[in-house]
């Protein structure tokens, strides 16, 4: 706050996830605002109803009502605007809140344009700060450098997270199929066809099991699918011989809500040529990435060096091609932690730069929607306290994945 | 849009969830901005990477390369605020929108305060409505009315709740208690004592094999606990005879999105005196709630009925006492869709009316924390459209749980 100028941040809404407060409140389970003075500890204001589980996070937990909600309810039933304005004056004044203030949170669109609206006519004495991309960024800021604690949940999460994928690989792997030819549908012992949507279910029971939360799903697509890197596959597609497939799963641990994010891509039984030489350069740049991560450095150099590998093998880029869905499409990675895309980023125009403390993912990928196919190959990495790189993600690159049934 | 003489709408975010965007798109797995000009059909950008994703919901897609989102990155990378106003601009110029917009979605506030700041400056020709509660209850409204295919879904979704509270009941009920006096623990055949963790453990499974999520958890919480309306539960307590439980259960159909909400109090092998007293206070303005629901009629009658009824038996509530943490602390209910709470809602203030085609939460609650104990009833209830009240939640209401293990 310091750094900004800032006199205040407030946390607002009632939106859950709300990634803000989750990291401010250490994840306590209650919808409320979150209001720092600076150089003061932050303070928590909530529904009365949820007092106890706010305290959890260890902050100064106020109720709404001693600072008049309910008689404001009552006085502005007419005018809910004029009333959310008194209450919010009523809260300023009682805390001592003037000068530069930032807001951040996640909230709803229609509620947040009111409310910013009597802010910004300033007669409470407040300075909104907006529009400074600095200020965006303080929380992305504390985001980016992992204590040890988060660390360890982060570990925890690539280990489950790996599990998974070595189960998921195992259970498809004990399927045959009809017939060896590519196209041929993956089928179990009783001839029954495998479908993602068999393979989706398997996916979620492991992560139960295993203690993973996977609200969002993860990404399981074959063929034309697996070339649409946000593709999330199709339920009654069946497993076919030959057909890549695209696995994306980024579970957070059910206790400490840190993700995990990784990917692979397998080609059941056997591996068509052209997907193989596109697979290689894939990894290859994958490697290459990983083995040159350095503190300090700027995370666009590796952008850059993705974007000039991949246009040296021939392949398009949004580089020399904007907006082309062939090729290289995407980024090279993000930051994780509480929130599943968070500083650093790596797109080519990025300042973010490497720092100890940092746990990214590296996912270079290429997409050939025309020709079926798509290849993504991720892991999380960590840059440790002395700027050593440890790999989070704890299973095997291969690209075929053999039918043992 | 007509009646609230609005030219165009405009649903961002980049959050999942985004209800709004989500009602809009029927749910397609597409981050992305969904435009609608009055009288024509929305639209919606995305990413070119969920293009396909996005065709899902059969609305036209556009790219955001289709509006210079590349050049402008490369051409602002050092103000990127100024690059983002340019492609609004763009955006707003393509489909000819100007007049009065609203703003809708759900959005990182620090990212929203900075666009709203350039949107307001109104040189694109448009005037932003906010601050308008009617306004921001355009969506509000259209989610109260449900269509056959969400009945159905609703529907569904109770079936399946119950489902899972009933497993619970009988899970629990195979237990023994060590002694029959109050405040003896719950064990299993071996002695080993049940804890809320494992309950809960026991309900998340039952819920993975019905095919529902439960993204955001239940409410599982005892004595004490039991008397904080939202306190989830602490994992190591030991279910104890005579204690209250509540257990509120609010989970989706994993593939609908649409919620059921029900809450059941139990108490383990026996129930004390007081708490059936309050028990039965509650279950008594319950069941008069549920059969005085009418079309046409203020919702806030109802909650005034439950104060006036609660007040009459010498309970606390927020009318006579605001902030009160004992007794009657909560609104009766709300609307419930894909989103756990919308409209209508049942505040004393609101002027929310019932409608044929509401599916809305009935739950009357008393907390007394001092005492250590809570109690609230709650079942979905759909108003058909013949105005006839079908309640959706299949569970009986017995406060007491016997242990037959």
């Amino acid at each position: 706050m310091h750094q900004y100028k800032l006199d205040a941040i407030v946390v607002l809404g009632d939106e859950t996830p709300n990634m803000e407060r989750d990291y401010i409140t250490n994840r306590a389970k209650a919808n409320g605002i979150v209001i720092q003075k600076r150089d003061e500890a932050p303070v928590m204001i909530v529904n009365g109803m949820e007092i106890d589980e706010a305290a959890k996070s260890g902050m100064k937990v106020f109720n709404w009502a001693d600072f008049g909600l309910y008689e404001i309810r009552a006085k502005y039933k007419d005018d809910p605007i004029a009333g959310s304005r008194e209450l919010y004056n009523n809260i300023f004044k009682h805390f001592g809140i003037t000068g530069r203030v930032a807001l951040y949170g996640t909230m709803a669109v229609s509620s947040f344009s009111s409310m910013m609206m009597h802010l910004l006519d300033n007669t409470m004495g407040i300075e909104l700060v907006t529009g400074n991309n600095d200020v965006a960024r303080l929380f992305q800021t504390a985001y980016e450098t992992k204590s040890p604690e988060e660390i360890a949940a982060l570990k925890e999460a690539g280990k489950l997270t790996s599990e998974v994928v070595r189960r998921t690989w195992e259970f498809i792997s004990s399927h045959r199929a009809e017939g060896d030819a590519v196209g041929g549908r993956v089928v179990d012992k009783d001839g029954k066809p495998l479908t993602i949507g068999a393979v989706k279910r398997f996916i979620r029971m492991q992560e139960f099991e295993l203690g993973l939360n996977d609200a969002e799903g993860c990404i399981f697509s074959q063929g034309r699918d697996s070339a649409m890197p946000h593709s999330t596959g199709e339920e009654d597609d069946v497993l076919q011989v030959g057909k890549t497939i695209v696995f994306d799963i980024f579970p957070t641990g059910a206790n400490s809500g840190y993700y995990h994010d990784m990917t692979r891509t397998w080609c059941i039984g056997q591996a068509p040529p052209e997907v193989q030489t596109v697979y290689n350069d894939v990894f290859t740049i994958f490697k290459s990435v990983c083995g040159a991560l350095k503190v300090g450095q700027d995370t666009s150099i590796y952008q850059r060096m993705t974007l000039d590998y991949f246009e040296g093998k021939g392949h398009p880029t949004q580089r020399v091609k904007p907006g082309t869905l062939d090729g290289y499409v995407h980024g090279l990675g993000h930051g994780i932690g509480l929130n599943v895309h968070e500083a650093p980023f790596f797109s080519e125009h990025s300042d973010n730069k490497l720092a100890p403390g940092n746990v990214i993912t590296v996912e270079p990928g290429l997409y050939y929607p025309d020709k079926g196919f798509g290849v993504r190959v991720e892991d999380s990495v960590y840059i440790d306290q002395d700027g050593k790189v440890q790999i989070l993600t704890d299973f095997p690159y291969d690209l075929v994945l053999p039918l043992k049934g």
